[in-house]
């Protein structure tokens, strides 16, 4: 029988509740359909930082290369917000990304029906919307050289004497690898892309433009590719965001974008996300998942957060990592049922009002479903 | 009497016809209220290009530095998408922004209440919102050292061979005169200022927000601080967007964020933008004024676009270059009334329908209310 290898980094503020709720789940798919999980669970972000002095140790960074798919809760919070850089919890995670190599990161931004009137926007605006933005996730600015901040005592223009510099910096190859990805992906939705950056300010703006376009020119030319500003984007999605199928941006543009795109939706406690690598010797590609919200601090360890997101990640675990589209599927539909049957976290609580379910409730109410 | 001297550059697109209705708005002030303008006239974007065979000449950049202010219209056409790129439309706006030195950009977002509803977000999240993001607009990867394509044959690693740059670049400085800005025009409206950057990845983010935290502490403790990651800017932007009073960001993310706001009130075609720098011997800023919306080549030449963001950013003109606050009250309540009176653009067109008024009757319709 087939083990299928997962690490669970619960990380802070509502990682970890978050995460039991998927325990629960994985303990439903081994008693009623036979599956060997085998769960590894570690540090990461904060909590290890309190244990470690650093925000991943390399023990753990081993583990996360070996197996088949690491399920991330979500990191940070003011606790250690005044860390040192090289230490801050988000450090764990960008190490995690860079050394797994996972550039290619999924966010699907879907309005699911029974919530379409918690978004912000209109109902007839983002009713059945479902787009896809594939954000490079290993370069750019986020990992560019050199980086820094120096001192600039020597100009004395300069009121303060500091200068801080990060590099934005793509190379073609990057450029091409997660444009395959997008263009593979749109094949399957609805057959078009569009690609977002700032090409008229920005030489590597320009690159990335020529490098989608060659990529759709000599491999995909069936599939349909578009064009746009950045900042162009940010406002096509505010208006109109239906006209998107999959949106091809990178790294810095994307977590903007994506986050907007997720905020569209009116239910951020419902978005999964998955960060994926090349492929391994098994066929299936390195691969991490992560619910789209951050870690919540203001309301971790109430009981309060929503786990969906997380579960939803590892039905995403589920069919990208282990092949194990039926049990994905499975894993959605009972979502979709609790939604419908009014079962709500606070987070999704309309003016309306009416009695929310804890955490665990909910996980125990789609584990029922299941 | 004072003359008033004022550059007009209607650029590419859609920017002749709207200059064309502000050159009647001036008419009238000199008519009816004995002002004098010096109004001159010159090329910029592609229109620059097609004459000069660059987007701005070195004249008419002299020329910018002598005014009291600049009135532009707006920039590029996909007549210019493929020029190369040091004489893409752009850089002529670019050129004007840093050589005049103008680093503070106040771009208010606005929802005017006859127009609610042409948001795409509900009436009782956008009534009534009035923020303003101030924008650093002559640094950061805009103008960062240094960039450009280069080739990476030597890299095998890097399929296609190529590498773009940009940098990143932010001196304690640049920020404190920008923190400035934020925190006086704060004091003027809600006395808040929210501070956007992503120090949890960026060092340049870092020494954003350490110097912006520097510029309160010691300057305007007064003024309440907050400090937000881009990312989550841009969530909170779609979510809540009242819940902000001034917002001050860098050039890239202002860039992004400016564009999101501007849609959330749903009336693009509205909004006036201002672009500040030091004072001059009079004690006035230098500044040049611009609407918010692009070239919109789409509709260029046909009569259909709104003429009156160009028209409010003359009034900032009057209020913030000539000192002549009570011209700029008469102008905006002009403007208030018309719509007040069911005028409307094409872009201002609810689905109920109607029967829109051309850009020149809406320019008429204005002097008539003055
Ligand atoms: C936590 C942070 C480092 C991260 C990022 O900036 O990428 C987050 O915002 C995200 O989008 O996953
Ligand atoms: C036209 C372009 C260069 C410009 C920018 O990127 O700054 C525009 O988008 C703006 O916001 O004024």
């Amino acid at each position: 029988m087939t083990t299928y290898s997962l690490l669970i980094l619960p990380g802070d503020g509502i990682g970890p509740e978050v995460m039991a709720e998927v325990r629960k789940v994985i303990g439903w798919f081994e008693t009623n359909r036979g599956l060997s999980f085998d769960v590894s669970e570690d540090l990461v972000g904060g909590a290890a930082y309190d244990k470690h002095g650093k925000p991943l140790s390399d023990e753990t960074m081993a583990r996360a290369q070996s197996v088949d798919a690491v399920l991330l809760g979500a990191v940070g919070g003011p606790k250690y917000d005044n860390l040192d850089f090289s230490v801050k919890p988000e450090r764990g995670l960008l190490r995690l990304r860079k050394e797994m190599d996972l550039f290619a990161n999924l966010r699907p931004a879907q309005c699911f029906d029974a919530l379409a009137d918690f978004s912000s926007l209109k109902r007839d605006v983002v009713a059945g919307l479902d787009i896809l933005i594939v954000r490079e996730l290993t370069s750019g600015v986020y990992f560019g050289e050199p980086r820094g901040i120096h001192s600039d005592d020597n100009n004395p223009q300069n009121e303060g004497g500091r200068v801080g510099i990060n590099t934005q910096r793509y190379t073609s190859g990057e450029i091409r690898r997660v444009a395959r990805a997008a263009f593979e992906l749109a094949r399957k939705r609805g057959n078009r892309v569009c690609s977002m950056e700032k090409a008229n300010v920005m030489e590597s703006g320009i690159l990335w433009r020529e490098e989608v376009q060659w990529v759709h020119d000599n491999e995909y030319a069936d599939v349909e590719l578009s064009h746009m500003y950045a900042d162009n984007g940010a406002m096509q999605l505010v208006r109109n965001p239906r006209q998107f199928d999959v949106i091809v941006t990178d790294n810095l543009f994307g977590d903007l974008l994506s986050d907007a795109a997720a905020m569209l939706t009116g239910s951020l406690g419902m978005l999964p996300s998955a960060s994926l690598g090349a492929p391994m010797a098994n066929g299936r590609p390195k691969a991490m998942y992560e619910p789209v919200h951050g870690s919540a601090p203001d309301i971790a360890g109430q009981g309060k957060a929503n786990p969906i997101a997380c579960i939803l990640s590892f039905a995403m675990a589920l069919r990208y990592s282990y092949d194990l589209g039926a049990e994905a599927d499975l894993l959605e539909r009972a979502v979709e049922k609790v939604l419908a049957d009014g079962v709500r976290t606070a987070d999704l609580m309309g003016p309306q009002g009416g009695k929310p379910v804890s955490t665990a409730e909910m996980g125990d109410h789609i584990v029922k479903a299941l």
